[in-house]
């Protein structure tokens, strides 16, 4: 399938259930975009990692991939890591477009209903 | 101050930026509870950690304390550190409720924001 991709890219942990969340937002994600890949990548300890994520969209045709960072601050991994592994992705794809967003935690939006969690845990 | 107080429990990075949206968070439910003090604290890499965060809230006389878990995915930190840290605290401090709630990315209207966020990301 030519088109566009869209990758969440979190950082993976050891613990299988830790993925849950994310794998509801890839399908929440997945369910309003019906014409976009949706898919899972992670930084380490899951796989697929974001290259190896990369590669399979490319061999399907994918031309055109956003990456959001499914991260709450925006660290080394995301200030430092994520940009080098898209620049390396980038060169090895060049006929591809490799779009990296800000991370989720830093959206107004993202905040406000982290906000609204926070009020209503406290007052429970 | 007797009172209430509510601690976001975060994980913690190298990066000082990584800190902004946490203390962004902090000063949005503290602006929506006055009368509860909203602090941050950190599993570790920063400070303060929560048991020194619990033990400054106790010398204030605070009697009830609620920590949010502010991360994404339900892994050890969250399953397994978390809660040995609280039990050991609610030792320390046995006058004191320490209530700790599910962590802010299982929250269904944070994964919609995150999902509102993550197309708006593929369709820019």
């Amino acid at each position: 399938m030519a088109g566009r991709a869209l990758i969440l890219f979190a950082h993976g942990a050891r613990a299988e259930s830790w993925k849950a969340p994310f794998e509801r937002l890839r399908g929440l994600a997945q369910a309003r975009m019906p014409d976009v890949q949706v898919s899972l990548a992670f930084l380490e300890l899951m796989e697929p990692r974001l290259p190896a994520e990369v590669a399979r969209l490319a061999q399907q045709g994918v031309a055109d991939i956003t990456v959001v960072p499914v991260f709450l601050g925006q660290g080394g991994h995301v200030l430092r890591d994520l940009p080098l592994i898209a620049d390396e992705l980038r060169a090895a794809y060049p006929g591809m477009v490799i779009k990296v967003v800000g991370a989720v935690g830093e959206d107004p939006d993202v905040l406000n209903a982290m906000t609204d969690y926070c009020v209503a845990a406290a007052k429970s």
